[in-house]
């Protein structure tokens, strides 16, 4: 099923676990499609076409920049030994061995730092969180069209957060140069329709949309609303069943609940990130 | 004139500077809309209305989150004088009073600190910048979804990283609670026909689109050929026409030419990110 088979009210519901606060209206094809996004985690054997990935690049390219300084790259990879070796360093992710295709997306600084050093000038704002942070913000900006991309084209795709937990191992695998590091993976395929996913509730608007300024009013009746939707979400899924709440403060409940990635600042330095 | 009106073979051209390597293939329209994509600077008066906001806040929703953390909210301003006050913080960007509709993305943990509060558990987690990290990350794709929605929707939009230049004065504008910070604004309004918006070209695929692993061999090649195509876009555009190798080696030569984010470290540590 591609994400267009589901009419957005239908979408809307799963989303938020209720019908719209309005009847929506006659929707374009791309709203539709994004309301009805799901990660995807298994796929069949069917190869991701060049000419798939060269159309999901060209959207990816052309989602914004800060200031055009495009401080992104990202590693297509095929090889199934690459990818059994990058699903290690991802905690064991089966689906970044099976995926056809894995792309990891990097925040690419080297790239200026190459040209500057050809033409002699200094680079030194690359050194500040800034610059660190803008890198992260157009990867994300550019990985997202992608994934948009990916699924108009009947593909479906999962990020992979996993790449951060060994940055230094991730890099060398990919062979990055300094001044660049793997923000997220992503897996693409076919969708296996014997192994369906289903769209994943979120937490009301009241909870995240404010207006004029910030507003936790509406937060504790949207929270408690969502809890028991996401439990019931989950025991359809056959998963870890408790609530949101409490998953969520225990995946930032320390630093050994990060999975390794207590030490991303530290890696970050090795890969030339100074981060003042 | 909206996205769709461009077809993605024109787009392409404009893009790159050049026809596509192989003949594009008839593309859905969600992969049309997403390569005409160009910055809209130049409004009419006509609002935003709500259903067109909360539409694309259901589509931001509908963005991948790590794992389901959620951790960004998004206030909506109308209101014209806090409108003209934040395009003072941005640095004076006229677009920011004149767009009726702004967006302030944030990076949120505070709902996650109010909830470990309430249920008197630790939320140590939140201090890495790890967490900083998947902050930005999730909000920059929840943003761009945001954005496809709303050009869907015939609405135009541009990006302020600006909002980064004074985070402390930005949060307190917006009455941001401690954990939470603007990571970019976004102006949305009806594009005004009358000043239309180009599309920029980037870079070729072969300085971005890296196979296996990182490989800089086809950089020089693609900088030699994307600076003239840059100088002549911007002097279509009348504006500073300098190679971009010069002008974004410019933006990132100093502490200097950051304007103001060289402290982004220190204002996120004042607002709560110990960035550990």
């Amino acid at each position: 099923m591609t994400s267009q088979q589901i009419d957005p009210a239908t979408a809307w519901q799963a989303r938020y676990g209720e019908v719209a606060t309005r009847p929506l209206p006659p929707v374009p094809a791309v709203l539709a499609a994004l309301l009805a996004h799901r990660s995807v985690r298994a796929y069949t054997d069917q190869p991701v076409d060049d000419e798939a990935l060269e159309l999901a690049i060209a959207a990816a390219q052309s989602a914004s920049s800060s200031s055009n300084l495009q401080p992104w790259s990202v590693i297509a990879v095929r090889d199934p030994a690459r990818r059994a070796r990058l699903a290690e360093l991802a905690g064991g992710q089966r689906h970044v061995a099976e995926a056809p295709l894995f792309l990891a997306w990097v925040a690419d600084w080297s790239r200026l730092r190459r040209l500057g050093a050809a033409q002699g000038v200094a680079t030194d704002g690359i050194d500040y969180l800034e610059s660190y942070t803008v890198g992260v913000v157009d990867t994300a900006l550019a990985a997202q069209n992608a994934v948009v991309a990916f699924e108009a084209q009947g593909l479906g795709i999962v990020y992979i957060g996993g790449m951060r937990n060994q940055p230094e191992a991730a890099a060398a695998e990919l062979g990055l140069p300094q001044d660049s590091f793997v923000v997220f993976g992503m897996c693409v395929g076919h969708p296996d329709q014997a192994r369906p996913a289903e769209i994943k509730p979120r937490l009301a608007q009241a909870a995240v949309l404010h207006r004029e300024h910030y507003d936790a009013a509406g937060e504790a009746v949207a929270v408690g609303h969502y809890d028991p939707l996401m439990r019931r979400f989950q025991q359809d899924q056959q998963r870890d069943d408790r609530p949101w709440s409490q998953t969520s403060l225990q995946r930032v409940g320390s630093a050994e609940a990060l999975m390794g990635r207590h030490r991303l600042r530290e890696a970050l330095n090795a890969l030339g990130f100074a981060l003042r």
